[in-house]
């Protein structure tokens, strides 16, 4: 039962954009299809009468999918999308255009069929470098402060910054990134013809105009609640690094570290007030062990760079005895803080032998920590 | 060159008091000297001028350590030390006291001589089930709120609340243990004729009505640096779980998470905002992996019960689709807000088949979320 329809069916740019939009963001059976046939000879197969797709095995799940596929392909003609995204002086990305994120191919068969650009930067090469920075819609006046720190010193790092433009955290670290003339990229849940939410329209045209706006979804598909889920993942393969900054016990955000988790990309989030909701996830990541802790743009740096690991400093609080031997401190810790300290007196206070205690007597001395008075020892006057 | 003294050298008691003052806490040539020779030939071969203590094989270090303990020696009655504790309706429990701690034994070498303890409850049965809450001195409200709330939520689920009796945190959760008829136990770094710090005198008398205070360290030695950090190692044994609520980069507090790391313990912390100085060594410890992270007392029970693991939750937002299966939630998310949908039109904007749209549109009347009606299907009105 081969339909008659209007476009050429052997276009792999139209049969693309009809994949983009006849399977659900993320939709694996669709993503192994496709890999193994290519988008156009997948799209006959759909339109035919055929049990399973050609030389692929039998089973149950090819007519439930086809199913599922064969109604949007109805009313479909991807021109219409194409002419939809291009008016818009957008692009549509398919995985073999140089311009592609290469960094999406770690999906696999979840990887999008194309990406929807709006934008003046290139995505790939923006993406070489670059740090999800995601959290709660309902955020706190802590966590924009921090969003806003990290998308200011991000781009002081020539970092690029990803998010989701939704109200929040996501929208402050794009704010803080467009304000510094950094490179920003936003995921959108639907379609690039209808930049979401209303209210950062003109926070989304200002990312599109030093960075990018991009989705997996035609335009003309509104933002669902499964495409947000699913959204999150690109947002995840986009960056190196994702960084939760504030999230509810149950946000949204959550999902992304899972995602950039499943990827093996570094997930950081920040901790907060444990008396604050709206850290609640993030401290939830952190002792489900998905996510490291990260308190500065220094600490999610070595996120991306797997930056050599720091000499440890010591566990002890700085003042009187830093940069002594550890007998010259015992000795000096020894000397009463007024008084003169008798040699043999001050051998039994430190507990070490009088030949080590005179010795490190004399270090001190060198030093100008201690003073030598007619019987005895003090501390030297600062 | 043996010298004259005027107790009896064969005591046991006498010869561990001695070993308690003049070996450092937490020596450990000292404790493997005891450990092998027990207390009182270990003393005689210090009184000797014998190059290396009986049947232990030669090492320079023996003549060095014994120059260190010599000096201490020489000025030395241990019947006074008794005295003063005793005085002060204190005792001194033996490693083979029924009394005594076994928990300390994971220490090994570095295991206390004795533990000189003032109180009314027994340590040994304090410590069965007791978690330590330490921090920062300087802490901040947020810290001293929390330390209050583990402090009564530990007792509420009586467990001995161990810590320093120093400012901040540490007596913040003494004074809410022992407010709500907790079990407390504090730990000095001296000895215990002088209760340290002295404004704290008052709580640490309350602390020894309702618990313990402890040292290791016998009446009339003062608490000098190493001391409090060899006293951190004794919080840390006494406890099943330590919890650090508030500590600075360089902050004591870390030197008993890190001591309880080394005897496998469990380490929690509270993260705190990153913008507080006073929580960076917590998150410190949380980037080094030497503790995981608490936001609650039922947390820190965790770290003691090997609680059974919770079911994990979704990581999704509650709302309007909580309850529904996978296909009823696309079909219902797929419903305009206020209009009516055809099933045509609903079927493609929910990417199912047909059959899958009527059934899913089905369960869904069936639990009143969705009408029929003429020519579609909406939301009910509720």
């Amino acid at each position: 039962m081969a339909e008659a329809v209007a476009y050429d069916t052997t276009d792999v740019l139209l049969a693309t954009v009809a994949w983009s939009r006849i399977s659900e963001p993320g939709e694996h059976v669709a993503g192994a299809l496709v890999r193994e046939l290519g988008p156009v000879a997948a799209l006959d197969w759909v339109r035919s009468e055929s049990l399973q797709p050609p030389g692929m095995a039998p089973h149950v799940g090819w007519q439930a999918a086809a199913a599922r596929w064969r109604p949007r392909l109805q009313a479909l003609d991807p021109r219409r999308e194409l002419d939809m995204i291009r008016r818009r002086s957008g692009a549509v990305l398919l995985p073999d255009d140089p311009r592609w994120p290469r960094r999406l191919d770690d999906l696999g068969d979840r990887r999008p069929m194309c990406l929807y650009v709006r934008g003046t930067a290139g995505v790939a090469e923006m993406t070489e470098s670059a740090v999800a920075v995601v959290g709660a819609r309902a955020s706190t006046a802590y966590g924009r402060q921090i969003a806003r720190e990290l998308g200011v010193g991000l781009t002081d790092r020539g970092v690029t910054v990803v998010s989701g433009g939704a109200f929040g955290i996501d929208a402050t670290a794009h704010q803080a990134t467009v304000s510094q003339g950094g490179r920003a990229i936003a995921v959108m849940a639907g379609g690039l013809d209808r930049l979401y939410p209303a209210d950062n329209r003109e926070l989304l045209e200002q990312v599109i105009e030093c960075g990018a706006v991009v989705s997996e979804a035609p335009p003309g598909t509104s933002p669902m609640r499964q495409r947000f889920l699913a959204r999150n993942r690109l947002i995840a393969a986009l960056s190196e690094a994702t960084v939760v900054v504030e999230a509810a016990w149950r946000s949204g955000a959550l999902s992304t570290a899972r995602h950039a988790a499943e990827l093996l990309r570094p997930v950081g989030v920040v901790p907060g007030p444990v008396t604050s909701a709206a850290s609640a996830g993030c401290h939830r990541l952190l002792r489900e062990g998905v996510a490291i802790c990260v308190t500065d743009v220094g600490e999610v740096m070595e996120l991306t760079a797997g930056a050599a690991a720091e000499q440890p400093e010591p566990y002890t609080q700085p003042g009187l005895l830093d940069g002594l031997g550890g007998n010259e401190a015992r000795v000096l810790d020894a000397l009463p803080v007024r008084a003169v300290a008798e040699v043999d007196n001050l051998v039994r206070a430190c507990g070490l032998s009088v030949t080590e205690t005179l010795a490190a007597l004399g270090l001190l001395e060198m030093g100008g920590r201690v003073e030598r008075t007619g019987s005895g020892w003090r501390r030297a006057r600062t």
